[in-house]
């Protein structure tokens, strides 16, 4: 007998649905937002950023309270967001960055909920293993067409790759896809599928394209920055990692960009070539790329308008997603790859230990990023930052805070000399035959507060204002309110 | 009080493991594959596929039995498998296409348990929606790098695009890559994500590269197949389909590829392009899009050497997988978007139903692909087939098996006329007032059996041997065992 059953219905044709949708106030009252859900959003546009504004002023007028805000970082574009804490619309906040007056507004307990700050990988981590859910995402894209393919390199406020919005777009349980330039022909290649966009809304503009280089991205001309890039490439020289298909990464700082240039004439005397460089892509790598000297780029955030040129042109600039970046989760994330990463800091300890999240005054000023991502993928972690800032000591006995821990940091390279952390044995070793001198780090604290005194104690209120997460989700550091 | 601890473990730098092994035969002892398991492989290789009796071997030697074998579809590489159910290896097939040998085992009664026969955009589904756990893909690529991110078009075997082995990748519980090319250096872009890669395994060679190029696919020199691409071109033509940003998809068939040389002309005439090309790629699709007439490949799987090369090569030739191609489930997919697209058949019935998997013998000789899947996302799909084969009818009363539903063929093309699906008046009323003339399918099945007589019964007994899955996960039709 024959135990198998035809149960096909005939249903013909598809009938083809469309996702886009007249106006953003009509669609968010079509997606029934609650109070208390979790919405995200991105910033590739950085402080060109329309899109988070835009989103919860309408949500503010509609009357919702207690968001979760999880933004892939939070920028100059949000440091009007303390109105949305006083109005109740925004009940917590995670980021990667936090600064200007939201950051003040922030430390000094404006929100009753610490905010959590992630590393980009850690983010990528926490969506990817569900410890966050996203509700909604609402995604600027530069490019989108009718069925939801997006990209941030064409249309007319291109920002370049959309990394972290990838991840969002994956993961959040309703997509969102606001964009100022919809197509009927199909985005390819695309940096968000169709399948992964619920609705598409068209809007006047998402974002200023102009404003996606931040301070962060300068050139360099600090002729201390410059000295510090110069000894960082004695280094990086005599520890010989610049050798056929080597893979690297700068950070954002003025030191560890100027140590691209550096790099640029090492590869030429060396004639070899870098496998890759990887992260935030700047015009500096767009050209060590165009020239040959680097094959590819693994682009997580394009860092100006050259690297957004770059991504749309270029056949080996790549965009790749933050947990393809930096997910710890991810066994198969690029920072494990990396044979050098080059970070800024704004503290380091002697333990080694960086805060890259709050300045001296212990107030929010920066962004947790990459740091500690790249730093414990990487072979070696070079931090670059000056021994003192103005009258204020970098390199101190006890970091205000912890972002990246010291066991991940193998190298410091001050204005005033170069440490090794105690447990890069190998590292020691090589750099004791050369011409490079190690100091220790107890010593550059020690001249440091020699020049600076020792700093002030700061008045803190038992109130935790942050927590700081790690990439594996455990919680490093916490953040107390600021008197 | 402050109820947020510091739970943070310091493990210090990344420990890298590497995923590569050194035989085929050690890793299979590693992943104690199991009486009964289902495990998978791609097809992209077709006749030249090396990697399904590479594994098949091993796991007979080690007596392994019970296994369900899930490949992207069966080639005439894989025509002595028959082996392997005889040797009680293989339990049950699961295939998009099966022939030769291998489907006259299966007709006549090999395999107790029934193959199901999915399409591309079918299998996807069933994995995407969780109807089939893959417990182990083994994957051949072409070129692979140290941690897994693995592409189908660089190395000394290229195949082209991974499309189908995609979502093998993205779902199985492990995947192993099988690669006769493996580097240091990152394999950017990647078809096959490092993340999605367990083990990776350098072998001689995973496939022939000259033979991913089947009969299916050959060029067309055959007057009648000519003259039946032609009268497409007239039905295309009259209703208006090539205009600005169309989309395409032509079957393997000769007739299918034939109407791609006059949709060429048609353009040029009309100065307009097409936005894309869809499906398996050909030579004819690369030179179109060289040309400039087509703006974009979506390439599920290459179909030639030229092919393969374009996609190396070419901007805006694009690599999809099958669920972006396909699925239903995926609200995505590109079978949605297109246009028209023009398939062949083994046989066709008065209902417009499609028969691709059965000759008219009954036994398997064919094989699903995107057929039903094209034909139900398309505005208009074409059917092209001569009326008679030999002495054999194309247009009967009742096809043997139905693989795509006559609700989602719209018309019919045959060298004796055109006959146009009575749902879908639109087109009837376009083409009465046109050159074209219509022919019921009724009188059309007449000419053939007046050309051909009767077609003999089948001796059918009464066991199941095949399911025909329709691409929502129902069973649209049953085969039977002949005797």
């Amino acid at each position: 007998m024959d135990r198998y059953k035809i149960n096909f219905k005939d249903k013909g044709k598809i009938k083809r649905k469309s996702k886009v949708r007249k106006n953003i106030e009509n669609l968010i009252d079509e997606l029934e937002i609650k109070d208390a859900m979790t919405i995200s959003f991105h910033h590739h546009f950085r402080n060109g950023d329309l899109i988070g504004s835009m989103v919860m002023d309408i949500l503010d007028r509609k009357g919702i309270k207690n968001l979760t805000i999880f933004p892939s970082s939070l920028t100059s574009a949000h440091d009007d967001f303390g109105k949305y804490i006083k109005s109740g619309l925004i009940g917590k906040i995670c980021t990667s960055g936090l600064r200007g007056k939201l950051g003040q507004d922030i430390s000094s307990g404006l929100l009753e909920e610490p905010v959590v700050v992630r590393s980009h990988g850690g983010r990528a981590r926490a969506i990817v293993q569900g410890d966050e859910k996203i509700d909604i995402a609402f995604l600027g894209a530069p490019h989108c067409d009718v069925q939801g393919n997006a990209n941030g390199f064409e249309g007319n406020s291109p920002c370049g790759s959309l990394g972290y919005a990838k991840v969002d777009a994956k993961y959040a349980d309703k997509v969102v896809v606001l964009t100022d330039d919809l197509t009927e022909e199909i985005a390819m290649p695309y940096s968000i599928p169709a399948y992964d966009v619920d609705y598409i809304v068209e809007v006047d503009s998402i974002g200023i394209k102009e404003k996606i280089m931040s301070g962060a991205t300068r050139s360099v001309t600090n002729p201390k920055e410059l000295l510090i890039a110069k000894k960082t490439a004695q280094v990086i020289e005599e520890l010989n990692i610049v050798q056929n298909n080597f893979s690297f990464q700068t950070g954002s700082g003025g030191s560890s960009l100027a140590v691209a240039q550096f790099l640029r004439e090492s590869m030429i005397r060396k004639d070899v070539k870098a496998d890759f460089a990887l992260g935030g892509i700047t015009g500096h790598m767009v050209n060590l790329h165009e020239e040959g000297l680097v094959k590819k780029l693994l682009d997580v955030q394009s860092f100006d308008l050259s690297a957004v040129s770059s991504l749309k042109n270029n056949k080996n600039h790549f965009e790749i997603d933050a947990s393809f970046y930096a997910d710890i989760s991810n066994p198969g994330n690029a920072v494990n790859r990396l044979d050098v990463v080059i970070l800024s800091a704004l503290e380091i300890d002697t333990k080694f230990n960086v805060n890259v999240i709050t300045g001296s005054d212990g107030v929010f000023r920066g962004a947790s990023g990459g740091h500690s991502d790249t730093a414990a993928g990487s072979k070696v972690c070079i931090v670059v930052a000056p021994l003192v800032r103005g009258r204020i000591a970098t390199v101190k006995e006890k970091v205000l805070n912890i972002v990246t821990p010291g066991s991940t940091i193998d190298v410091l390279v001050t204005d005033h000399g170069v440490a090794v952390n105690p447990n890069r044995k190998d590292i020691i070793d090589k750099l004791k035959e050369s011409k490079v001198k190690i100091i220790d780090i107890n010593d550059l604290r020690e001249m440091a507060e020699k020049i600076t005194g020792k700093p002030e104690k700061i008045n803190y209120t038992d109130k935790v204002v942050g927590l700081i997460e790690y990439r594996d989700g455990s919680i490093i550091d916490k953040v107390y309110q600021v008197k």
